[in-house]
Order: structure tokens, then C-alpha cells, then sequence
């Protein structure tokens, strides 16, 4: 399973051997039971977390190295649908007590999330402990405590890695800012929301918001918009891309998350950082993301072909052209 | 003056002279005297309205016929703004009573103003006549009551026009929505806010909101989106473009329409309606708009050279190209 998948989903890797048993990629984030309520329909238990939804849409670029800690409750049929992918999970921990649980309900706009309920369960206890065969030259710090995603750069930097972006939301710019600050200073990207780059500087104008960013340290800034599509930031230059026009969004949890896989999966797997290339980049993540947000959790995903993929980027092409 | 600015900003006109008697372009709207409040300042007597906004944007592509009422207060310097450019203004009543006015504010975020006074004052006696020598092709309805659209489109409709668009307002939305149906259903485009699509139509997703806008008559929908740029919907077709990275906002007002100044202008000095040049249109319209939003009034615009328009067009290109 695992084999067929890859072949279909790796593209042009000529050293696909090495790349299993040592991914050019690593995320670190959270693994997570959520329990999701949209205008359209309600899940109690669906399979979420930062570092699933951005591992599961990089797999289809590049193998992927999965950090994270599960609890004894992480049912074994979610493991099994990472399973699917080229995604390590040498580096998925199990520890004693539960999963991170999330629940979150969207309103009619479904633009953001009123969180309900977060049991942190084996997070606090997490100390994710990097043994890499050979140190990957891409890192996600997907969302999770930045004091913890100090922890994995600290442990990565020598020899310097060739990009590193994260992510972050709300609550650690509220509550964590000097370790959140610390990070930034230390990534070459940021990928935040819209209304996380306004709380972040204290600018309700995007452009100077991430002009702001970029002073605290990252080279390039993605800001998403959701429904507005994204902006990309790369040094001193600008690209806009609208979101792709969906008729219905189901559920939007995730949507960051595999907008951000689909990105540095996409820089991983061409190994080029220029300006054109992450734009590109933007283009795929948002691609992956139009998928996500259909269906709960990672069905969506898990039904998507690279036909489909490649259908949506040409929709892409076609209607920002003039 | 006229001529010599007509040299510069009307492009390509074959038969200008024809053109400068005859309009193909009528704009019917709002002339009035605003009073704005920003982060940035305060203005007590802006030169306003949505037929004034409209008419200076699209005299840069084509001569325009403005079609509105003012009071006697009405400055004569306000006049000679209009004069600077080839906006004829013979259709331009002028009534016993004061100018219409409105006073509004913008908080910080600048996507939505606050009406703060409106003194409808000449408009309620309005009833626009309309004597052309040659009637114009190509008829905006900008923001006024749908009552008077509607009489301006029984003075127009035969021969059929070639193209009739319309704005609207939430205020018209709420209280004249009858009027403002039996206007939809008779003309070809709808230019509205993105707040607005939602309310008109009860639907929080903008492309189930446009799909129904064309099920009330407009075969074409564009929904202005302020800092996120503006949505086509063209028949079946789909184009969206991302708004100008404007560092500072510093007055909002009018952006709107004369965003719809510079795309039914173009239309009209163009002649076609195909797609490709509604989508340039589109663009050429958020050019003119992303000048308008960097002072009160009319002030950027009238400082606005046609090269300045076309450096923003290449920036529109460029930043929205993958």
C-alpha cells in the first residue's frame, strides 16, 4: 500500500529510497481526537492535530517525518491512515494518558473557530527527542507551544537547515509572546492567519502587518485569508492568490494545516526556494487546502487523487489570469 | 483644459468629437457633499457621491454624460473638478434646496464606514429627464434609490442598451427591496460589496451568493471585496483579482464606484463585452480604485497621470502571475 501509494504521490524522486528512510521534511506539531460542529453536520470524535493535517498534504510532494506524541487511546485505524502515506511515524510517540482533544464549533461564515473545549492530556509532557539517520533540510513547526517548537530548533540548527517555516495561532500570541517571539526570530518563514497577524503586531493593514513580521526575524510571510485566498510575502516581493472557489465549505479545521503541508511539501520535494518556485508552492498548498475543507477531518484528503490535484491548479491559473 | 486632458486620457477614440457630444457613457447617481472621519483625519466638506466618484474614474478610458441633481450650494469649485475632465454635464440639474449630504467614519480597520448623518435634501425631488442627442450604449446606475434607476431605464431601454450596470446600498437592500428586484431583473451587471451580495441573498458564501444575484436578472455579478479584492462572476465563468498592496489606506470613500468608473469605462471606450475584457476591465477598475482610497475626495485621482495607471496595471499582473 504504502509502495503503489508513493509512486503515484512522490513525484520525480530519484533517490525515493533514501528519501523513505531519511525524509527531506519533518514536521512538529500536534496529533489530535478533535470534535467538530459546522452548520452542516457534527462529528464527535474526527482525526485532527496541526501535524496530521500538514504531514498527510506534504505526503503528496514528499515523504514526510511526523513529530508528535499520541496518548493510549490513539485509535490505531487513525495511525493506519497516515499508514497510507509516505509518512514516518518512527518519530510519532506514544505516551501515557490521552490524545489532545479539541472541540471547535464554525458559525454560518465558517471564516473562524470557537473553541469549546482543549484537553492538553500528554502534551504537557511532551519532549520530543530528535534521532534523525540524516537531519532533514525542511522543517514545519506546525501550531503547538512555541517553547516546545524552541526545543526542536534547537536540536536541528547544526548543520543549518535549508528553510524553516511555522505557524502559530491566537493563544500563544496572547500568552506566549517572548518564546513566540523567540522562534520568529529563528525561522525563515512565517505561514499565519489574517487575524493572527493583526493580534501578532498590532497592524489591521496586512501589508504592514507583515512588514512588521518580517522584522521580528523571517525572510518571507504567508498570511491566509481563508476564503480571500493567501498573500505571500518573499523578501521584498508580493503574490496574491484568491482562494479557489468553493460552493460549500463543510468544515474548515485543518485548512491552514494542509494549505502549510502542501506548501513546504511542495519546496521539499523541488528543492528550490526562489521566488517563483514558492510561489508556486502557494499555489499547491491552496490546491490541498480546497480539498480539506470539503469533508471532515482528512476524508476529503484520503479521496483525492493527483488528477484532481492538478485539475484544481489549473483552475488556479485560469482565474487569476487577465 | 478640457481638450488638452481629453489628449492625454482618452484613448484610441476615432471619433472623439462624435464622442464628446454624444457619451457613450451615462452615469446616474448621487453628487453630494460628504463629511468623513478616519484614523488618518478629518474632513467637514469633501466633494462626494457615487456618480461623482464614478464619472472622474471613467473619464480616464471614455467621455461620460453625468445624470444628477445638486443644490444651490453647490460649489463651484466642486463644478470645476468635474469641468477638468470630459464629463459632460448638461444632464447635471441643478434644484432649489441644498446638495445632498453625508457624514460618515471609518474605525480602524477601514472595510465598512459608519453613516453617521445623511441629509437627502435635493434628492427627494429628483426626476431626471433624460434629452440625448445620441443615447449612450453603456448606462451605470450607481448607488441612488432603485425607484429612480428604475426611471432612468424606462427613459432608456429602447433601442436596447448594450450594456446597463447597477450598484446598490444596504440601506435599499432593507428598505426598497421590490424596486431594487424589478431593477435587477433589467440589467446585464450588478457591482456590489461583499456584505451586501450577503445580505441581498441570504447566503454567507460569495458564490452561492453571486449564482443567486443571477438568478434575479444580471447574467454578471462582480462583488467588491475592499482589501481582498473583487470577485467576477461572468456567465459560468469565474476570475478573481486580488486588491492593490496598498501600505495605507487613508479614505475609503468612493473606492466603489469608481471601481466601477474605471470598469464600465473601459467597456465603453472598448466597445466589447467578451471576457477577457471584462476580466482586464476588472483590473483597470481596481487601478483607478487603489488611487481613489490615498486621499479625501476626488484629491488622488486628480493627481493620477495615465502612466501612474498603468505601472499599478503591471503591478496587478505581476503579483497575481504563478
Amino acid at each position: 500500500m504504502f509502495a503503489s501509494q508513493l509512486k503515484n504521490s512522490v513525484r520525480k524522486s530519484k533517490t525515493l529510497v533514501d528519501k523513505i528512510s531519511s525524509p527531506p521534511l519533518a514536521v512538529v506539531g500536534t496529533v489530535a481526537i478533535d470534535a467538530v460542529e459546522t452548520p452542516f453536520g457534527k462529528r464527535d470524535r474526527v482525526f485532527g492535530g496541526s501535524a496530521s493535517y500538514f504531514s498527510y498534504a506534504a505526503s503528496f510532494f514528499t515523504p514526510v517525518s511526523l513529530v508528535a506524541v499520541v496518548g493510549e487511546d490513539f485509535p490505531q485505524e487513525y495511525r493506519k491512515v497516515l499508514e497510507e502515506r509516505p509518512i514516518d511515524l518512527s518519530h510519532l510517540h506514544k505516551s501515557e494518558g490521552k490524545t489532545f482533544f479539541w472541540r471547535g464549533r464554525y458559525s454560518s461564515d465558517l471564516n473562524s473557530a470557537q473553541t469549546l473545549e482543549t484537553q492538553i492530556n500528554v502534551l504537557t509532557k511532551f519532549n520530543p527527542l530528535l534521532k534523525f539517520k540524516k537531519q532533514p533540510d525542511f522543517v514545519f513547526l506546525a501550531n503547538i507551544d512555541p517553547a516546545l517548537q524552541l526545543r526542536v530548533l534547537d536540536q536541528l540548527e547544526k548543520p543549518r537547515l535549508k528553510f524553516v517555516a511555522c505557524d502559530t495561532m491566537n493563544y500563544w500570541i496572547a500568552h506566549q509572546r517572548e518564546d513566540l517571539l523567540r522562534v520568529l526570530a529563528r525561522v525563515d518563514c512565517l505561514v499565519i492567519n489574517e487575524g493572527e497577524a493583526r493580534e501578532l503586531t498590532g497592524e489591521s493593514n496586512l501589508i504592514r502587518a507583515a512588514q512588521k513580521i518580517k522584522t521580528y526575524g523571517p525572510d518571507h510571510v504567508m498570511i491566509k485569508k481563508g476564503e480571500h485566498g493567501v498573500l505571500l510575502f518573499y523578501g521584498a516581493q508580493f503574490f496574491a492568490l484568491p482562494a479557489f472557489p468553493l460552493e460549500s465549505v463543510f468544515d474548515p479545521t485543518g485548512a491552514g494545516d494542509s494549505f502549510a503541508g502542501g506548501v513546504v511539501g511542495y519546496l521539499a520535494s523541488t528543492g528550490r526556494l526562489d521566488f517563483l518556485n514558492m510561489k508556486r508552492a502557494v499555489a499547491w498548498g491552496s490546491v490541498i487546502a480546497s480539498f480539506t475543507v470539503e469533508d471532515f477531518g482528512l476524508e476529503s484528503l484520503r479521496r483525492t487523487s493527483w488528477k484532481m490535484l492538478r485539475e484544481r491548479l489549473a483552475v488556479f491559473r485560469k482565474i487569476s489570469k487577465f
